[in-house]
């Protein structure tokens, strides 16, 4: 899929442009910005690693300055300004202050983002001279938000763009959502960042909470390494643009139907440009006592090698998958569990079910299916999506790069 | 090293055999036991997964009604015995009960292990048949201790055995140790399990806070899926053959001594011989607060996709071991972490120290080597054995086998 098959409902009120800046090796475009001239209200979620880069504590100090509003988002790849130290931060701030000296804001507005490379320097040198020709090509076109999406590129193999225009009352609302993903790990570009541009009206506030809930069923469901790289972030701008209010008569449902499904089209792109990934798994923990001992199995399940191994080969192996859920820390009693493929039932009460072979194998050679455990345990389901392991995997990331 | 070449020390009180029954497809050597005709008291160590194999529950049973005591230690390779319910435990005792009555014990002396395929049923029949000529076949021998290693290797590409004679007071007592590995951690094949045989003088009670201090310190500091496969099983049997007791002055210092070196030299060997290793890496946790912590940043890194296959490309890439330690749930200050490659300083406090990453890749290629993180927590150290991710790893384990 090209993304210049899609349709991209532009929400009103942003404008995207894109430009290499030299950042990355290759030359192609690496720095990308959406300018929103009325201000927009801004709801975030970073990554809980420990480690972090530069521009997630600027972002975070900013966002609490300008309570919650944002005039200038602004992108790099090729270079995380992670494990950079104090000279990383000024280099980031460096870059905000310039853009809010062009664009007659204060810096606070500016949300920078990074993706790339740890441990090197940023070249805040050359976006800083990017900078003027970066915002004179401002443009609010389908061609702008495509140029801006693959500009964040790293490892992605094609941009990742969703959008939705909801009808609310009279008017309407626009949802555009743009990602890049964290290839399946990459070596020094293991970031997520996903943007989403609405123009409904609401405040920071309002948006949070459901930003919150949205990323807990999409985002936090895949296993990538995603959720807990150095410069995860998932950022959520609203430009009112519309006149459409999350307040009006029915609008809060539909804004949250649009971004929930916004972001599981997103995190299923992610997963499925994942680098050398050959089978996407959605994985559907069932009857679990609640959300979360589901998560801690289906994350057990999904980052196993050996079962991720065995997918690479359509290796209908249900033994790996109940040893997995027998290692998760929840104490499951195995005699009550249940393994499907599909339809087909491989693993009864945890002992070998009749099934024939072959035809779990054929099932497990399509690009995409479902792997369903259940644990007799309580009435909690959990989708999480997931991805085989391939030699290609480890091609792509044991070469020597530095 | 072939271990023909080794000189084995057979502990007094121990008898060794091992034949071909027909479990393995190869035709190989599959079933070995041990006699000890005058008993040995036991101890034992068990995996912590929820799914168990049969002969597992089976041990646990025996030990508690025999009080420690075992006179005969049965292993078939081939086929594990785990997920096969009900039947899988009846065949498991029918083994027990046929060597008990060939051996005119009771059958809780018996004491079963299998490793292989999960999720078949157990060919208790070969086993029953096989059991005369095996007993038949006990020798005290070098030779014989070293077909029982080799008999119950599943993947593993040579025997694992370390041995060592003690001298105390004016007698002297050996130890000898006898492992299989788990491979990496292969498809249905994943089992650990270790026999130490000794003919000190002990009872039960005494053996288990010593066996279970040693594999603190060795089985449970490798990043094999060895401490949570279903069948893994460390067993401690002492046949009081030397004469020399546990309780004699300097024994035990002696003992605990020999035992914690004899298990770490079987794990540095079961991690060599893991699944297409081309680096075994002694990972070095310095500075930590306390051994909880430091073991779960060792977990964190040595499981890490991302850095198993940087070690497998000989790639100095610090910022994926940083990111490791930062996502492992520890609330470290990334700006204190110092990494090392031997004594080559990649990361000072969080950020690329100046080192030359040509001298950095060439430490990188060698077979083994040690990557050292200091956290500037504490004052606790932990070494963790681990190894790299190679595309053989991933070929053996995704083919499609069964």
């Amino acid at each position: 899929m090209s993304a210049s098959d899609l349709t991209i409902e532009v929400p009103s009120g942003f404008l995207f442009s894109a430009i290499a800046a030299g950042i990355k090796p290759s030359g192609r475009p690496d720095l990308a910005c959406v300018r929103i001239p009325g201000g927009a209200s801004a709801a975030a979620v970073f990554t809980t690693n420990r480690v972090v880069a530069a521009p997630l504590e600027v972002d975070r100090e900013h966002l609490k300055r300008s309570r919650g509003r944002v005039s200038f988002l602004i992108v790099n790849a090729g270079n995380a300004n992670c494990a950079t130290g104090a000279a990383g931060r000024r280099d980031c701030e460096r870059v905000c202050r310039e853009a809010a000296r062009l664009l007659k804001a204060g810096a606070e507005r500016v949300f920078p983002s990074s993706t790339g490379v740890i441990g090197v320097p940023l070249p805040a040198e050359k976006i800083v001279r990017a900078l003027p020709e970066l915002i004179a090509a401002q443009a609010a076109s389908e061609q702008a938000a495509e140029g801006f999406a693959r500009a964040i590129m790293t490892t992605d193999t094609r941009p990742k763009i969703v959008s939705r225009r909801v009808r609310a009352g009279s008017g309407s609302f626009a949802l555009l959502g743009i990602a890049k993903g964290a290839g399946m790990i990459h070596p020094n570009l293991a970031t997520m960042l996903v943007y989403l541009f609405t123009d409904v009206e609401a405040n920071s506030r309002e948006l949070q909470p459901l930003l919150h809930a949205a990323c807990d069923d999409s985002f936090n469901c895949i296993s990538v390494d995603g959720d807990t790289s150095t410069n995860d972030t998932v950022l959520l701008l609203a430009s009112s643009g519309s006149g459409v209010s999350l307040r009006a008569p029915g609008v809060r449902a539909k804004f949250t139907q649009a971004l929930n499904e916004v972001c599981k089209e997103l995190a299923l792109q992610i997963i499925s440009d994942g680098e050398g990934v050959k089978h996407v798994i959605r994985l559907r923990i069932e009857q679990a006592r609640d959300r979360k001992e589901a998560m801690q199995i289906a994350r057990t399940i999904a980052h196993s090698p050996l079962v991720k191994t065995a997918w690479a080969g359509a290796d209908p192996n249900w033994g790996r998958i109940l040893a997995a859920a027998g290692r998760s820390g929840v104490p499951l009693d195995p005699g009550r569990i249940n393994i499907f493929f599909g339809d087909l039932q491989v693993c009864r009460e945890g002992v070998a079910a009749e099934f024939d072979e072959r035809e779990a194998h054929a099932y497990l050679t399509q690009p995409q299916y479902e792997v369903r455990v259940q644990l007799g345990r309580g009435r909690t389901s959990l989708d999480f999506l997931t991805c085989d392991l391939t030699t290609d995997y480890v091609h792509i990331n044991a070469d020597y790069t530095t």
